[in-house]
């Protein structure tokens, strides 16, 4: 088995060097800079303990690559780049290799399943950024990282134990789930906060918009009769697998959505985060006015090219209790 | 309100040429050799009982649109290429306008609603083509076509009623549905056909594959818990009101597979059309080896360049026949 990252970011890096130094054979995916400095001298992967360089091969399009039916196909872009991806991929001649949604959100199974028959879900959490090209920080230990695996959309077969025993094998603590979705509806939740993180900033408290927006996302998960699973602080397996600390010369990076816009990259994808909530609450009667609001947020913040920390809570909290007082929003 | 026509192919193409007739006011956004030929002397409608010219502004991107809002934003490009169009319609500051989801296949109103609250859906019978740039053949009478709307995921409102009245004065029967998806999906057991008539020509007689696949269909559907209204052959609609009659100096053109490949477009729809049916199979359970078959068909004539006709039928057969005999495919 080799294991193809496709998106070699925060976490694709992350896995992907954690996987090469595990002796694992891997083959990234990876585009400008990023590329020329792993294709040049591989990936740096600091972690609290230590800071180690990753070889692998890595290409700028699945072209490059003669793959084998038994590749497992890692998909860690962001979502908003999954379909031309996904297009790129079975233009490649990829049919029925086991393809791993390793993203946050929930829409990609299904935009993968549409394509490829063996599509599975993997939840992640990882805290981890790129520190700059070719160098990624990954801020947990003892493990990286605590994934959930499974296959798409329930089960699991041996794709899963295959690919959790190589990660397990790269220090990665990874889970074979029977309803993988559950745990990424989970995941989901944690992930409104991101765009929280990046409107106001690292620092800033905003637990109190934290709640609405979840109990609004819980609201609709409840009406449209999808069970969860909770993978946030409570989940007893982190504070044994995944505790977070500072990496000497790396400063705090912030979520992906905080990332996405300290790098300019043109899109956030605050459309498949709280965007599904909104999209649940079209679907099935629940108003999301806040999740609503911080999706269109993060649109603009793109748009206008503003920096994590540019909007004021003052002025978002007033807007917001406008919003609630009009019905049907 | 004035009416957007997002595509101004076969479908967006006789209906705004209809609609501006009619003296609705009307904006085509359109790209290429269409595009310029619509902007130099409009669009001229070929019928089969007359020829008209239509005159009404096109741009080449919504962003040139200052959108208002009692605007119907009417979605008439391909399923693969909507996901770009809305994020260009929300980039113009698209935003509580009602979306109509004018396209063949069931996946457009779920993108759309994820960015767009007002999203509707339009079930089309209208066997048109462009038969040249700034020319298009419609060739239903008495009217152009009939067409089922209302709004996503159900129920109806002012906008389908407005809509409703702009396209009956413009010779399109309209009806508006309280589940207009049941529709959609029974629209969708007619285009799985779509990809038989391009794969072996309009003279082939492929009755048995169409069986075949549809049978794979309502067994799909079954299993999903979806339900469909037939609008085909069967529906007392058509002979009173859509009647298919030749064009003189137009051939048969086929259905908008068989055009796509015919303009060398680089994409088919087959992916929202047949591998809905393969999604919907995987998701629950329903082997769907023919769909599959011709999903697969379709990218491969894309990639290959193959014009409409050029796949051999007793091929397909021995192929479809060793399928049928695979297990688990």
């Amino acid at each position: 088995m080799r294991i193809i990252i496709y998106g070699v970011g925060a976490i694709g890096g992350t896995v992907a060097a954690a996987l090469a130094l595990s002796g694992q054979e891997v083959i990234g995916i990876a585009r400008g800079a990023q590329l020329l400095a792993i294709q040049k001298d591989g990936l740096v992967l600091r972690t609290p303990e230590k800071t180690e360089r990753a070889q692998f091969s890595c290409v700028s399009d699945p072209t490059e690559i003669d793959l084998r039916p038994d590749d497992a196909i890692l998909l860690t872009m962001k979502t908003q780049d999954t379909l031309p991806a996904l297009e790129r991929l079975r233009a490649t001649g990829a049919a029925g290799q086991a393809v791993f949604c390793v993203q946050n959100g929930v829409a990609n199974e299904r935009f993968a399943l549409r394509l490829f028959p063996e599509v599975h879900g993997m939840t992640v959490m990882m805290p981890a950024a790129i520190s700059g090209p070719g160098e990624i920080a990954a801020f947990s230990m003892p493990r990286h990282g605590i994934f959930d695996i499974g296959r798409y959309p329930g089960g699991s077969n041996a794709h899963d134990t295959a690919l959790a025993e190589a990660l397990e094998a790269a220090n990665i603590a990874t889970f074979v789930s029977q309803d993988v979705m559950q745990s990424k509806y989970g995941k989901l939740l944690l992930n409104l906060s991101n765009i929280l993180q990046a409107a106001f900033g690292l620092d800033a408290d905003y637990t109190h918009l934290e709640a609405l927006l979840r109990a609004e996302a819980e609201a609709a998960f409840k009406a449209a009769g999808i069970p969860w699973l909770d993978v946030g602080g409570a989940d007893p397996r982190r504070t044994q697998l995944m505790q977070q600390r500072p990496i000497a010369e790396v400063g705090r990076l912030g979520s992906s959505t905080v990332q996405s816009l300290a790098r300019g990259t043109g899109s956030v994808e605050t459309d498949y985060l709280n965007g599904e909530i909104v999209l649940l609450g079209r679907l099935h009667g629940v108003a999301t006015p806040a999740n609503t609001y911080f999706t269109e947020l993060g649109t603009r913040m793109v748009r206008d090219g503003l920096k994590p920390g540019a909007i004021s809570m003052s002025e978002v909290e007033a807007q917001l209790s406008v919003l609630s007082a009009m019905p049907g929003r």
